[in-house]
Formats: structure tokens, C-alpha cells, sequence
């Protein structure tokens, strides 16, 4: 087609907290879709700490990224030329699309979205893989029920912040952990958490004492580390965890520090259960109407932080293990 | 009455492994029992894991023993003289006795034993706490189907013996962790399990891989540590850990080694869930009759190790810790 594709394939495994020599920046031509592939130009890529995880060597719930491979990534765009029935030129789609600017799939692997291109990046944030993950880890396995408390580490982040909020919803009281004064008031002041506890400036066990006198039932887990153990120091009987993820572990060069109040799971008859979104793809319709009809009526807000380049790639993904960005952490490639 | 009444009482909190002068070993007379008590002669005495954590300050499932109190114990002896109308004097009864050789109990707080003297230490073991434990942990938490892989930590042990020996009656692949070649022996030759490992000539996370091909459905943990963590990581999807103890963190003076490898939970949506028998008193009759008829047709084999001599206390328990007991630990105080 002539048009040249840029794209950022992993060069090597980072060790500890990746740096801009793990990619190559390449070039090469667009291809054409076979029968059954779209080609898409992709407008907005999803950046997700799951991403540190496909970097590394070793089994884990999917194949790592090889070396010198497009590094995976999810995203949204348009579709360019299609030999997949169901999909047209022009349709907006959602898939795994990786980090560049045009990407052929396989058409039946993708979501058509139903929306305009300005709504896109809701579709991957809120609406995408972390609302679901949100929705999926609290409802399925945490089972929160009225009166419950609820707390969530890495509140502010995609999927925290929708966790704290869906929980809101079904009559919890929530609490949200989350770094930093400005951060801690946006969950209680926007998005309705009844506390938050600053884990760079409190001592979060103590907190998690004062702010759940009756313990928590359901902790809904990002984040790992010192964080899960205060958590595990003060549950309720028969407190559901969910284990969705462990950012402060993701760059360790060292062993993971694992949790060493687990025998608070034995005390308190409590379970810890760890869950990957991709389980839930056939009822993943079913939630997003249901989280769409929330975002209308006003009861769940979303937030995006959009960064204009896919050439900052490598260190905006940075920018989760940082803290640093404010919201749904989404690349905006291209224009419609 | 006349009678003394001679008792293990702490003095102090061990740090550590406990020793002999943790105890006091203290005389008194024998009390008379008031209205609703009973005064039982104890014949049996259980040696437990958890009678490590009663020792320790601080919140657990139950409060710890006092300073001063006698050692909590469970036990089974004779109805001495009794002012509960269910229990006359000469019946058989079980119950939280202590390390004493007399105790004044509730009657309601006992249960009546239908069975002869001589058949009283294995409703201390395979129809008592270990064997409701290993069923009720087993069944409800572990929930094994057939032809599931179920691996047993403590496998020789007065839990793990009867977890194993019932997933294999459920039809299940069954692999024992034990220490030594001897007690692994037993496991394969005398009890049926399908393979042991000996944690202490075998590297446990090799052994596993090697025995579990498919990966680990239920795991049932009385040991912790680095078990735990070898277990942790071959898992199979949807793997269900049953927290039952960890027994190799009790007498440890530093913080517990948390699992290193808790994100398997999430990669395999696996989870851990802790249990502690006592929540299942109203269900234990209809287990131990279910149990009792798998002893009959010989599906159940049960082993207790019976030591004479109250005064040995502070010894005997210590074999839990260090392994040499071979089969349910109990004390014999007195002859009926």
C-alpha cells in the first residue's frame, strides 16, 4: 500500500524497571489482510501493567513477547481494508492490536465499537479490559454484599477506581488506598469512597484499623507487597481477596515478597483467589451494557490520561509504575 | 474428694520452641462439679500443632492460654461423677479436657463417646479434630473431583494421613509430602498414595513437577514455608489450596516467610482459603459416621502414637515439631 508502519518490538528482557534500550523502533511497510484479517490503524493503545509481565521469560496465563516481536498491547482504530465479512473500512474496532501504528488481525479476534472515534479511549479504559477486570474481580470473586466493607489498593488507577465505584453501587462502605494527597482527595471528592488511605504518608495497617473497625470483607488487590500485608492484618471473617495484580512487585530483580500474614487466611477462614479478565470474554457484553448504563446515569466516572505519540511509548509506560499518570493511561497514535 | 489433681499450666510464652520451663507442672484437689458440669477422669490426651499458637499473645481463632492457666487441651476420659442430666458417671466422653488428669467440664460442651475404653484414642484422632478436620478441609474446601491431583503436605501426619487416604477413596491421584524414606514408605505401601516425596532427601518443587504432570488441583498445606511455596508454583488452572497450618513457621522468632509464589494464584486463577474445624461442629456427626464405616471396610486405615505418662507433656509435644511422632499424637494419663 506503500504506507510505512512504525512500531516498538521488545530487543530484550528488562531487568527490574525497563528502559528505552529494551525496544528497537522499527519501520517497515504495511501489509495487506489475507482472507479473514482487517487492517487497522490503530488510534489509541491501552498501556497496562500486565504489560510488564508479557516482557518477561517464563509460563505465566499467556506467552511472553518474544525478542523482537511488536510488543503486545490492547488498543482501538479504524479499520483501513478488510477480508473478514463482518467488519468494513471505516468501522471502529477494539483488539490486541500492539504497540504501533497499524496492526492486521484476525477479524473474529476483534470487537466492533459502536461509537464515535472521540469515544474511543472509554472503550478502552472504563468500557475495555480494566472496567472488566474491575467488574469481573469484584462481583464474581469478591462478592460484596450491602454493608460489606470494601477496600481497594491502587484506587486511582483504571481498575481501582472503577472497582471503588461499582462497589459504591451495589451499598458497600469503600475504602481506597492510593498514593498521594491529590489522589487520595479525588477518590473521596469525585468519585464517592467513603476514605482513602495515603500509603506514602500513613501507615496503612494502622489505618485499614481505624477506617474498617469491623475489618474488611472484601480487599481487591493491585498492587502486592506491603500493601496485601496490611490488608491480610486486618480482615474480617470470611473476607474474600482478590488477587488482580502486584505493581509494586512487577520490576523486582529480587525474589517477590510474599505475603507473611497469610495465616490471617486461616484465622478468619478467609480465601485469597487471583483472576485474569480474559476468562470472562463470553459475558464480557452482558457487563459492558451494564457499566454503560451506569457512566449515563452519572453513578461511575471515568477518567482518561491521554499522551499524544506513540514515539513516548517507553517511558509513558513508566508512568504506572511511577504513579504518575491520572487515570486510564491510554497512547493516542494517529487522528481519525 | 479427697482425690489430686495434677496439671500442666503455662508460665510463660515461649519464644522459639517451647521448653520444659514454659510449664509449671502444679498439684490441687480435685473440684466437685456444679450444676450442669461434669467431673471427667482423663485417659487421653491430644497433641495438636495448634497447641503451639494457644501459646502466643495476640488475636487468633481462639483466645491464647493465660499465664497461669492449664495448657488448653483436647482429650477423652471417663465420667467420674456428673451434675448433667445427659452424662452418668462411667461414660465415655471427648472434649477441650486440658493437660490435667481430672477436669470440670460443661456437659454441654462434651460429646458423649458410644465405645468402649480401649477404642477411645481414635476418637481423638481419625473420628476427632484431626479426622473432621482433614474431611471437612478436604470435601468443602479442597472440593477434589475425580481424577483431580491432590497433594498433601504433613502426609504422615494425623490430618494429612486421612486427606490423602480420602481423596484416594474419591478417586483421585494422591502424592504425600513427608520427611524421611520411612514415613514416605507408609504413605505408598500402607496407606495407598499414588507417590511421596521426602522433603528432606528430595528437592520438593522438582518432585512435584515430576509426580503432578497435569499440575496441582488441591493442595492441602499443614506445613507452610518453602512447601508451600514449591506447591505454589505447579499449580493446575483453578487449583484449590487448602490453609489448614504451617506447622514448619510455628516456632519461628523472626516474621513468618510469606509464599513467594502467591501471583501463581493469579496467573492459574487458583486460590487459598484458610479453615478452622471447629466452624463445622453442627456437621460433625454425620462425618463421623460416614468415616467410622470407611474404618470399617478398611478404606480408612488410622494410626495413633501413644505415649504413657502425663509428666512427659513437655517432651512428647515436641515431636510434632521435629517430626518423630508416627501417627496421631496422644498422651496416655491414666488407665479407665
Amino acid at each position: 500500500m506503500g504506507t510505512v508502519n512504525r512500531q516498538f518490538r521488545l530487543a530484550s528482557r528488562p531487568v527490574g524497571m525497563p528502559v528505552r534500550g529494551n525496544w528497537n523502533f522499527t519501520e517497515e511497510p504495511v501489509g495487506e489482510p489475507k482472507d479473514g484479517e482487517i487492517l487497522v490503524k490503530v488510534l489509541y493503545i491501552s498501556l497496562d501493567p500486565a504489560m510488564r509481565g508479557w516482557m518477561n521469560e517464563g509460563k505465566s496465563y499467556m506467552p511472553p513477547v518474544g525478542i523482537g516481536e511488536v510488543m503486545r498491547a490492547l488498543g482501538a482504530g479504524k479499520v483501513i481494508a478488510s477480508k473478514f465479512p463482518g467488519l468494513a473500512a471505516g468501522d471502529f474496532v477494539g483488539g490486541m492490536f500492539g504497540v504501533q501504528e497499524y496492526s492486521l488481525a484476525l477479524g473474529r479476534a476483534v470487537s466492533k465499537i459502536e461509537a464515535p472515534a472521540d469515544s474511543l479511549p472509554i472503550y478502552i479504559a472504563a468500557l475495555g479490559m480494566p472496567g472488566m477486570t474491575a467488574y469481573f474481580g469484584l462481583l464474581d470473586i469478591g462478592r460484596p454484599e450491602t454493608g460489606n466493607t470494601v477496600v481497594v489498593s491502587g484506587a486511582a488507577g483504571a481498575v481501582g477506581s472503577i472497582v471503588g465505584q461499582i462497589a459504591k453501587i451495589k451499598g458497600c462502605r469503600v475504602v481506597g488506598i492510593a498514593g498521594g494527597a491529590e489522589k487520595c482527595g479525588y477518590l473521596t471528592r469525585e468519585l464517592g469512597f467513603d476514605a482513602s488511605i495515603d500509603y506514602k504518608a500513613e501507615d496503612v495497617s494502622a489505618a485499614l484499623r481505624k477506617q474498617c473497625p469491623k475489618g474488611i470483607d472484601v480487599f481487591f488487590d493491585n498492587v502486592g507487597g506491603d500493601i496485601l500485608d496490611a490488608a491480610l492484618a486486618n480482615l474480617a471473617p470470611r473476607a474474600r481477596i482478590v488477587i488482580c495484580g502486584a505493581i509494586s512487585q512487577y520490576n523486582n530483580t529480587v525474589p517477590i515478597n510474599g505475603p507473611s500474614n497469610y495465616l490471617s487466611l486461616l484465622v478468619n477462614r478467609a480465601s485469597m483467589t487471583g483472576m485474569v479478565v480474559s476468562d470472562y470474554f463470553s459475558r464480557m457484553p452482558e457487563a459492558r451494557a451494564v457499566m454503560a448504563q451506569w457512566i449515563k446515569e452519572g453513578k461511575l466516572k471515568t477518567r482518561e490520561h491521554i499522551v499524544e505519540g506513540l514515539q513516548t511509548f517507553p517511558e509513558t509506560l513508566l508512568m504506572l509504575f511511577s504513579g504518575k499518570n491520572d487515570g486510564k493511561l491510554i497512547i493516542k497514535v494517529g487522528a481519525d
